[in-house]
């Protein structure tokens, strides 16, 4: 450890908070107390109140200013209850810093004489990392930074999943569980709109509610959700209504889970243009905000599509799940023990002299009784910026997801009521 | 025993389920297998499926078609797998039946031979059963119908509280304790819409997501939810408008729990005022559920109200909790416990001799470490259409609820997570 670097470190969270943000920041402060503390390379161990923006010079002051919060002495049982609460405990931020913003960042680091950098994140997040990891070198200032993988859009490169993803997989899968038994019990067509604009892994989580791994090419023949709509597989409202009606007329119900991020042929988001053809409020101006409008536009148009000839129209709801899938305070275990161990591998690779890196989750086996996963190491820049996509093994036709999907998901998701019907 | 009719017994389900609904099934059953049938009394025990569209003659093949099942030999097992079933295990039915349509339902009955006449569900399941009750009576059939009280609501005379309720609420609690974090952690404005056209009940309980019994007169000075809107409080658009803005102003962010019926000084609903087209329901009411418009209207007007002069929108984001509210599949334990209950005292008070009543939950403790209930009995004339309202001691001025309210509901939501923040 003698070449290793002697000051204070520093972590942040950033971006959209998950239920398990805060397993991942106690992670790394016990890591730290019990590695570099201990060994005395760390001093202090500070907290940034809202990303970035709590050390970045010269920022504090704008909006809802950040500053640094003292984490050094944190007992375990402080840490356990921090870790057990939802969202981001530091404070978040969407901010994403350019090189001005970067070089901002390093100022505030050199003033506070921050050799460790933490950040719990996403892409960008990583992609932060990698920038001033870069600065730092390039003004001969020795500070190692580390990535810390979050997101529940299950979108880095590199992780076989990502913290946050069990969770709020969990949430959505429990969710159309319940909601597909009201859906019996009432009839009609039910629209879910589930997070991941650019990814469909959330989304296809949805179909775990059906508690069968290998579903019907017959979407009438599936159990609920009968219909799954990811970003990965253009989006066609014609065939959409033909999907919706074949199951429809077949059931007198049915169940469908859509992204909020599908997109048409042209790789266009079918959200804005629903909203553009002629949807106007009270005032009589084109809604373009709001975030059930995607699930109110596709209502609409199967209630106009299926609406027979001179008869009533049937029975169609949508519901937005919005932020409570990354908020519920209740996670997957997988994923509350999984988001601790990353924060604590961050702090054991900056130990072991590692020169700046993203933590990565690899998974080492593979059923839901033997389920168990490792965590490594990535540079920066291979995770930084780009997104990865619902493979197309895990994607079934235009409405569906694969078994190997299930597979897959079901281990992270855990252990689900098991329900009876008449 | 001598003067009770001998023959079969049927058991419905209707309206919007609930998470425990099938607990009270399964109480009317195996309260039935255990009294009336073990005497001989009953022989078999019907269910409905979808409410009394299963029994009604003549519209079995109406929609979704209706018809009986024998719920006889249900093992205790079985029972219990479908109690913990979210959602009508038997299906639901949104029809309201007028004397014709009861007429249909007593000529099913006599058809079937059913003495023992039992419903679940809220205050139109109570009319239908007084409407059928006294059609039996005039027609010389003898039977008895007892009413077993569900709804989400929360707004049956009689009763202390509904089972239905303290899931819902459940649920709606923990949404609001996730998403003031996540609130938190990013800042902005968030507005939660919930259930509830004409009680406050279950927006009120978003209140409990505070942790504290008591909160200040001024909104910025309470922990989240900032500002709770139900009902039975006239909705001033302007007022509305200031309450955010002050929250806001001194906080950076606020979080809203507004009630779905939120209503005008005239006694008018916010939400289609809102909404760009005005689709009706089966009961020709404006359909606010299954449908994001009231919280997106809002949004609109809080963003449109607080732009300052020039400068840039401040952050707002609206969910409507929707369908969930009463589908989730982790009820509370209390609601599970007393639905099972109200479903067998029905049978008790059959097998005791009543000639047809409506169960009701009374409070016979009070606080969350002593809070017990016991069951009673009303006519079905005194539940049957009337709805329940928020008492004013459970409001607070404009946007709050008080603390006997949080002491009415806390015992009922059930133990919640300890969360800790830095």
């Amino acid at each position: 450890m003698a070449d290793l670097p002697t000051g204070n470190a520093v972590i942040g969270q950033s971006g959209g908070p998950t239920a398990v943000i805060n397993q991942s920041l106690a992670g790394v402060v016990e890591g730290l107390q019990q590695g570099l503390a201990a060994s005395g390379k760390v001093r202090q161990i500070f907290g940034m109140r809202h990303g970035v923006r709590g050390i970045a010079k010269g920022r504090s002051g704008e909006g809802r200013g950040g500053s640094l919060v003292d984490l050094t002495r944190l007992t375990a049982e402080q840490l356990d209850a921090i870790a057990r609460t939802p969202s981001a405990a530091l404070g978040s931020t969407r901010d994403k810093p350019d090189e001005v913003y970067c070089t901002q960042i390093l100022e505030g680091c050199r003033a506070n004489d921050i050799r460790y950098f933490f950040y719990i994140g996403g892409n960008d997040s990583a992609d932060t990392c990698r920038i001033v990891s870069e600065k730092a070198a390039e003004a001969g200032y020795e500070m190692r930074c580390f990535h810390v993988p979050k997101t529940i859009d299950n979108d880095l490169r590199e992780n076989d999943h990502t913290p946050g993803f069990p969770s709020a997989a969990r949430f959505v899968t429990l969710a159309h569980m319940g909601d597909a038994l009201d859906n019996a019990s009432l009839g009609g067509i039910k629209i879910n709109v589930v997070m991941g604009r650019n990814a469909g892994f959330l989304t296809a989580s949805a179909a775990l509610a059906r508690g069968v791994r290998d579903s019907d090419a017959d979407p009438a023949k599936r159990p609920a959700p009968h219909l799954v709509y990811v970003p990965e597989v253009p989006f066609v409202m014609d065939e959409f209504l033909a999907d919706v009606d074949a199951v429809y007329s077949a059931l007198g119900r049915c169940q469908i889970a859509v992204s909020e991020g599908i997109r048409d042929a042209d790789g266009k988001e079918i959200g804005p243009q629903l909203m553009r053809s002629g949807e106007v409020d009270a005032h009589g101006n084109v809604q373009l905000s709001g975030s059930g409008a995607l699930g109110d536009g596709l209502a609409d148009f199967l209630k106009k599509g299926l609406t027979p000839e001179g008869g009533k129209p049937p029975r169609v709801r949508a519901d937005t799940f919005g932020y409570l899938q990354r908020c519920w305070p209740e996670p997957s275990a997988v994923d509350a023990q999984e988001a601790r161990g990353v924060g604590r591998h961050a702090a054991a690779l900056a130990a072991e002299g590692d020169a700046g890196a993203s933590v990565t989750i690899v998974r080492t086996s593979n059923t839901i009784d033997t389920y168990r996963s490792a965590f490594g190491r990535s540079d920066l820049s291979a995770v930084a910026r780009h997104a990865r996509h619902m493979p197309d093994d895990f994607v079934s036709g235009r409405n569906n997801v694969s078994a190997a999907f299930y597979d897959y998901c079901m281990p992270l998701v855990g252990g689900l009521p098991d329900f009876e019907r008449l």
